[in-house]
């Protein structure tokens, strides 16, 4: 087909005329079809249902180190959590604190504890007239709503297929002793599903903050999602690599069960250097005496090791691939050539980044949400959802059934051909 | 026996070189017990043992509003949750936010939320020169941690077996609006097992505080902890007390099932106006997506309803009971008319508070450690640590079995003897 930026005025008139019959016929079906957020399917649950037989009564519920689970105490986490999520993060046990049930309330608490004590003796946050964060965008919605709770100034970075880009990230960190942190997603990320570089990761390690107090929040959230066996991304491991270049205590590593047993069930946890934990247990022993070790055990008796979590990992992949391939090749065929948008083919993760034209990404999905199918709102994937070019939308193919997503897709793709035509025929 | 205040030196002193050779003879035996801590014992958690059978692959994991309980949201808990948890506080479903495992944790949320973002529109707490909170004491060492740790300022207010000295507290808190808080814990209160006149309720429903963002800190972790079935102490509840007073956003209750199936493992709640239930969402969804809803439902299927969690309390009260009257026992049959001690015999709770001697608890509390009894330290029943008169020791008698329980209170009660008659000779 031709590109729409090549065709005459009477000829985007045509095709507009043609795909707004099309758009007719969608608003007719009464579609309610959900891509706006990175849910798991419904059968990807029923695959870790085994977990539910895990324990049961007549197990013993003593860890490994004599602890009685169901008892009080142990406040980072039973020692065979802490090597499951270890070797699941690639950092040692030592290194690791288990939390609850959410990642993002881990990370949420960090930012909290910073603001109220600050980090290891720093002045805390809130006493500071300005506190600034590096914001790769786009990125996701959750971080840059915590930030944004805690009055916290975000700067957007522009992201790039090797992460962030690292010369405004070094720049800016090494001038404003008020950058604080910086959000990052670094494998497989929300939205785009790119991963660091190695040379992304090492400027990371070596960056030369003038904040004392500045970290990293490196939200590995995906880090054994793969789509395929054979295509995987790699990414350097940030603590060695911070440790090497000089700075240990430059980061916070989060990860969770989230996207691996169930949403909201699982076990959170954060890796970071020694200093970092004794900093952080002063302020945790007071906020809880412990997280739940049950279902840490849970966990670990489920899975047994990390080899039994990348097998279960292998199933996940099984039913997401299709997805992910079905929205790809509709808009391979719907909008490929037409010279409207973009999009990126991420091999693991949550999400397809979509560019479309300046200026059009709010109205593709509110058109897309007229006719029934909810894409996550436009802006959502900067801060303040203030997307500069209105251009990104994020894509979440994981949720709903192959059969629903393809419909989904295929109106989405009719949105975006139907106001890119109307953009063009305004100019 | 004669009164200890009424012997003459001599007689102290040979009752002294009596008591000496018998705690020798303690130190002899290497014992290694604890009454320091409010856990329940091996046989409590084994009660609770079914729990781990009430939802296995086989069940739905769907709630009654057709929420998968696998998944994503439900940011304030599921609703068969709420009216189970409403039933055990006495509050509507409609007043109750159900959270992760913790109320220790909900509390210190609810405390931090205030210093970074304030109350309902106040001032965050963060931002003023002073923030003030009352502090009932003897009371909860946790509590106090909390606060001390937010740099908050504790007034202790004495307990009395009514509650709090409420003329104090009416006073304080119309007098300085810089007074925000004030802990509570009103039935079986930790550590002397007393429970709140209907009248302090009353009291503290009219309150009139200077301060617009004054709230009771309502810390109801005993509320169906009784050890008698025909003896029980009765709670007025505050939230509709508060309410009729013209108070209703006055009050954050809260409470958990920690001491009814798993600490660590159980459920918390917190119970609070609609009014604050709107302030604390704002906060909390950018927290966190949802709490563990897969054990929110564990819970209710193992419960059903309040009938079956109150019969549960039987078997624990059936466990708890026996300890708490061989403590009993062996305080009066060993300090009994000595004049130099005295106890509570609560109803129902985790403690026995116990008054030495002015001055002389610290030296007991070292005395018993000596000697490989571990107790609560002194001290921590009061903030700072610092037990004005050096008196109060908290009795925590739950977790050994009754044998040695029973040693252990045996010789707590003769390092009382020996340090009081050792103050009594310096006299």
């Amino acid at each position: 087909m031709k590109k729409y930026t090549e065709m005459t005025k009477d000829e985007l008139k045509e095709e507009l005329a043609t795909l707004e019959a099309e758009y007719k016929r969608y608003q007719g079906m009464n579609l309610k079809l959900d891509m706006s957020r990175g849910k798991p399917s419904k059968e990807q649950l029923d695959l870790s249902m085994g977990i539910m037989d895990a324990l049961n009564s007549s197990v013993d519920l003593t860890c490994e180190d004599g602890t009685d689970c169901r008892n009080y105490g142990c406040l980072d986490g039973i020692p065979e959590a802490k090597v499951l999520i270890g070797d699941m993060m690639e950092n040692s046990p030592d290194n690791i604190i288990i939390y609850g049930n959410s990642s993002l309330n881990v990370m949420y608490d960090t930012v909290a504890r910073a603001m109220t004590h600050g980090i290891m003796g720093a002045t805390p946050w809130c006493k500071l007239d300005k506190v600034k964060f590096l914001c790769p965008s786009p990125g996701y919605d959750r971080h840059f709503a915590i930030t944004e709770y805690f009055g916290i100034e975000m700067i957007v970075v522009p992201m790039t297929p090797d992460g962030p880009d690292m010369d405004m990230v070094e720049k800016l960190v090494a001038e404003d002793d008020a950058i604080k942190g910086i959000w990052c997603v670094p494998k497989y990320s929300n939205p785009q599903g790119y991963t660091y570089s190695d040379e992304t990761v090492r400027r990371f390690a070596r960056l030369k903050p003038a904040a004392k107090d500045f970290r990293i929040f490196w939200d590995n959230a995906y880090g054994i999602h793969h789509l395929y066996e054979d295509k995987q991304d790699y990414l350097i491991e940030i603590l060695d690599e911070c440790k090497k270049a000089g700075n240990p205590d430059m980061v916070y590593k989060f990860a969770s069960t989230s996207k691996i047993t169930f949403p909201g069930s699982g076990i959170a946890a954060l890796a970071t250097s020694l200093n970092n934990l004794e900093d952080i247990k002063k302020q945790l022993k007071n906020q809880t005496i412990g997280h739940d070790k049950v279902n840490q055990l849970r966990h670990v008796r489920f899975f047994k090791d990390i080899e039994g979590m990348r097998e279960h990992m292998k199933k996940h992949a099984d039913l997401i691939r299709p997805r992910f391939e079905a929205v790809e090749q509709i808009l391979d065929e719907n909008l490929g050539g037409l010279d409207i948008g973009s999009w990126t083919k991420p091999i693991g993760g949550y999400f397809i980044g979509f560019d479309a034209m300046e200026g059009c990404a709010k109205a593709i999905v509110a058109k897309a949400k007229k006719a029934g199918v909810t894409m996550t709102d436009a802006g959502a994937t900067y801060p303040y959802h203030k997307d500069p070019h209105d251009s990104n939308i994020r894509i979440a193919p994981t949720f709903p059934s192959v059969e629903n997503l393809k419909q989904a897709a295929l109106l989405f793709t009719l949105c975006v051909r139907i106001v890119s035509l109307e953009k063009l025929l305004q100019e």
